[in-house]
């Protein structure tokens, strides 16, 4: 049941935080955490975290804290990173490329099944373990491998025909990499999670010369 | 004057979005555009952009919209990307290398002035046009070159000691690739933007997954 209707984007988007810090204290031999060390583990507030929880049903005993394997495995449940949803990457460039090799899609609820791209240069050249297909091959692919999601590596001016392309062959979600606003141009079904490095840097620039001023 | 106290995070996070599309219409030779247009072009609604940029002063003028040039140069000043604070990356693995080759720090507000690893395979090969430098160097190179922010593509373990060493070595801005949260063991005076893939892609798997169900 991963439809939680009431509940932000704000708490939602906080749940992988708890997710990993979960799995290393898994990791660890934790078996249970208090709101406050949780809180002091992660930098948020337990009053924060305990609020959070309590969107999706609590999971923490007055006087106990929380059970470090069942709230982790409830996280993962809410998350559906128990899921092997196929993935696919197009654009083998260096992001693709370091998507390739570093991302691990198991842990978040996807199986990587194919990257490709459309230069020669690097069509069938091996990128973390997968052989780059051209991308005059995706609609076979599509068919055979049915991904579900899809990362955008590409230059922007080739995004609105992909993910039209894309979109048409059953993929519905983009994890998007590339500056293209996806959904104002494209009204169809999908769901849409934007890594934009460049406005991420700048939120970085607007934030450290605030600092630089507030220190003046 | 980069700091406004009464903005929300929210609404700061979004500027970089108009910038992006302002330089595109800049660069189309567009002079005007209307808040509704613009709303289109982005996919935000023309009420949320006229109050995110009232909350700056407004820029826009009844009948007439915005002058595409001088909102540009607005939001730029506010956003500080007309600096050129020096920048390192720590970490020539798979990301830090797309960083070097696809980011470009200059439109952002910073220059990239080097790029450090520990690792003797990577050490002095050429990344994106920087040569890898050995870690060891950084102490001399900062103070040398002053760097106000390192982009952070090291393992999570590396990251305490790391990011100790370079805010004492006057580093105050951390753009941080990994999994580690650092503010949640640094206390000094720093700012942090994460990104953090494996939130961003489970983020993406229950947005993904919410659909599905929807669509049951």
């Amino acid at each position: 049941m991963p439809s939680y209707p009431g509940v932000s984007q704000h708490v939602t988007r906080r749940l992988p935080r708890y997710y990993h810090h979960l799995t290393e204290l898994e990791k660890s031999g934790a078996e249970r955490i208090s709101s406050r060390e949780f809180a002091e583990m992660i930098g948020f507030t337990a009053s924060q975290i305990r609020q959070d929880l309590n969107c999706f049903g609590g999971f923490g005993q007055q006087g106990y804290g929380y059970n470090v394997a069942t709230l982790r495995a409830e996280i993962g449940r809410i998350l559906c990173v128990d899921k092997t949803h196929p993935a696919i990457i197009v654009g083998a460039g260096h992001l693709g490329s370091a998507l390739a090799n570093n991302m691990k899609f198991s842990y978040c609820g996807f199986r990587l099944v194919g990257i490709f791209d459309v230069s020669p240069a690097l069509i069938g050249r091996e990128i973390g373990g997968w052989f780059v297909r051209d991308l005059a091959q995706l609609k076979n692919f599509c068919i055979e491998h049915r991904p579900l999601i899809a990362a955008i590596c590409t230059p922007s001016r080739a995004v609105p025909e992909l993910v039209s392309t894309l979109a048409d062959l059953g993929v519905c979600g983009f994890w998007n990499f590339s500056q293209c606003d996806i959904l104002s141009f494209f009204a169809g079904d999908i769901v849409v999670e934007n890594v934009q490095l460049s406005d991420s840097l700048m939120n970085l620039s607007f934030n450290l010369n605030s600092k630089l001023e507030d220190d003046m």
